[in-house]
């Protein structure tokens, strides 16, 4: 066993700089850095100066992925990477995203203070545009970073400003037709491995009272963004009920059919999430007294497990088609878009349980059913892991939360991490 | 059996009627006539020169109904009262409310036009804001032509400008003062009987192919404009099952639940209609990635049965105190209005159908499951029917349709009707 001296990350620089993120970024209730926008900017500028401040190189690649180098003895070496991204959701919660990059910063600074230097080089990534309510496709930064960002999705519009990605880019000065070549600082092949540090975004850590979880893989998902149900307006008093095509209790049916599937397949372990996260009449059409003859939703659904995925898909087809016989509507479900899962690296997940074991840290092995950026490292190859901090809150609201104490225990680990 | 020479309503009249209708309030998809606003007003002002062309003394009361009498041979005498609302839902058609109010001037017309007088006044009456889309209230212009209006009504906001009924009413020049003292132009015992006619608002004489409805009773209600279901945000792929309080499918419990009810009382003939009109989730938290910690929901439930429609609420409420538990969730339903079942003179209708028999014009009778202003007539004890015109698209929409030779029929018996 190797003798450290007294070695743990900058946690006086942790809390200055959520402080700072949290002022910067306040949009009451909770936090909005928009991607691409002025509040993910702001955040963007802040890490440029502390990393400036630690004395690590910082470079801007052409979609504004920030890369910030802490130069090793072996600078030759493949590095880690660490890092995550500082967009939020409208309304959202402060640590989502930020805890990777002030993660990665305190490591940095963890290692200063204790004047060691890691062997490898240790870049902390910060990436742009990971929540995807802003620009309809997940992993934006990360697959810019990459060089994997197809170029057609340069003309997604964002939903407030209904501008496309490349205007925003350009907004911000970077360079989008770079971009589209597939241009990027970061090759596959100079890195050694791959983690993101984030809270966790659900409740299993706290339920069980475990600070630290190790993610062991990435839920994939299909989403329709814009589906719609269409049936007829008509007199609420006027229609009995056999005449009816009402579209709230036709979405309704669905929502009860997936939900009894859900409950099923939760029985037997296989994990899934099935959520409608937005849904409307139409505002310019709807009154209390009609029959709403249409529904917009989003649809949203998640596993680790491909095949589950597909089967649920399938599952819904069928209901759909049942449905619209007996309501006599239409769905209309729009574009299908999503992501694959991702499966952590084995060997990396055990050397951070090794550290974690080393420092008293208790720790549980978990899946993730939020997508990360940490999805796109690994489906390109990478050695990838995640570290969970517990979260009291949730995350995509303004009440998520997370300790202090927790989020230095998961970035101790990656302080040592880099170190080895 | 009398001989009477030729006797029908003025066709040209309300061809005419209805397309400078149409054109005045046009507001694509369909018509707006918004109450105490714009697009009321310009059709009162339309009925009104109308009116007067045709020599009928025109009376405007404090709340702004509108009295066009044709004197009577025998002025003396009680008063029949025919008439309608002009107001419409936003994006509406253009006959709910406005064939009463033509029927009745072409129906006067028609008696001109064969030189015929009735024994007593025809007054035809324009009422307004009938629609309670606009204001929160059923009834409104029905109740202050009735001097029946609580005077706490006149503090109600419109729903799209927020300002108080009362404030809409001076900006016309009217009295809000006089309609809290209850004054009035019309006094039930100067009024023989009370005929609304209207286009059916359901698909009952389409469905049986008969031109002519006679109202049996009017529908009541109770309603929540202003409901919401209370649950947690959190993010879509990250929370578990077990730990949601996911609004939509809580509220998708409450519709499933409602219409399994209604459909086990539809099926042994008790007749109701449940309807969740306007629905969203809030536009400044959701996001597709969200859980709907929140959901907005409008509840209207009618029924000619008071008893069952306490049935139904006292079911509902057990429902949702299930559901709180099952989902975690909290209903807050805030107000709850709705309005009184009426029950049609049947010595009114007897003759009504007489006087179809004769012109040969078929009608089939039925209740009527919308609300309409002839239900406060029958509840203030005056003699009170309503005639149905068949109607292809039902109401409250754009596509709202109606055959003319169908209103002509319609017009036509209450042409006879008055003269008796």
């Amino acid at each position: 066993m190797t003798v450290h001296p007294p070695l743990s990350a900058d946690r006086a620089l942790a809390v200055r700089l959520f402080d700072q993120l949290a002022e910067m970024s306040r949009d009451d209730p909770g936090v909005t850095r928009d991607a691409y926008g002025a509040g993910e900017q702001r955040a963007h500028d802040l890490m440029s100066k502390v990393a400036a401040e630690l004395g690590l190189s910082c470079d801007v690649d052409a979609a504004g992925n920030l890369l910030l180098t802490l130069r090793g003895t072996e600078p030759n070496l493949p590095a880690w990477v660490v890092g995550s991204h500082l967009d939020s959701v409208p309304h959202g919660g402060n640590f989502d995203g930020a805890a990777g990059v002030v993660a990665g910063l305190a490591a940095i600074s963890g290692l200063a203070r204790a004047g060691r230097r890691p062997r490898r080089s240790v870049i902390v990534v910060v990436t742009r545009a990971e929540e995807s309510n802003w620009f309809p496709a997940s992993y934006i930064g990360g697959r810019t970073l990459l060089g994997l960002l197809p170029a057609e999705l340069l003309d997604l519009p964002r939903s407030d400003t209904g501008r496309p990605l490349r205007d925003h880019m350009r907004d911000l000065g970077l360079a989008p037709e770079r971009v589209a070549r597939g241009e990027r600082l970061l090759t596959p092949d100079r890195v050694h491995g791959f983690v993101e540090t984030h809270i966790e975004q659900g409740p299993a850590l706290e339920a069980e009272r475990i600070p630290l979880g190790l993610v062991t893989g990435i839920s994939g998902s299909f989403r329709y963004r814009k589906a719609r149900c269409i049936g007829a307006y008509g007199h609420s008093g006027a229609v009995p009920r056999r005449y009816r095509h009402d579209a709230m209790f036709a979405v309704s049916d669905l929502i009860q059919s997936l939900d009894s599937l859900w409950s099923d397949l939760d029985s037997t372990g296989r994990t899934a999430t099935i959520t409608f996260g937005e849904v409307f009449t139409d505002a310019t059409q709807h009154g209390f007294s009609k029959i709403p003859g249409e529904l917009n939703f989003c649809l949203d659904v998640r596993s680790a497990d491909v095949a589950l995925l597909d089967e649920i898909h399938a599952r819904m087809m069928t209901f759909i088609t049942a449905i619209e016989k007996t309501r006599g509507v239409r769905f209309a479900l729009g574009e299908k878009t999503g992501s694959q899962p991702a499966t952590m690296d084995v060997e990396l997940l055990r050397r951070l349980g090794t550290i974690a074991d080393r420092l008293g840290i208790a720790y549980l092995s978990l899946p993730s059913g939020a997508g990360h950026d940490a999805a796109v490292f690994a489906n390109a190859g990478i050695p990838t892991a995640m570290l969970f901090v517990r979260n009291q809150n949730g995350s995509h609201n303004p009440h998520e939360a997370m300790r202090i104490e927790d989020f230095h225990a998961a970035a101790t680990v990656l302080t040592h991490l880099v170190l080895e």
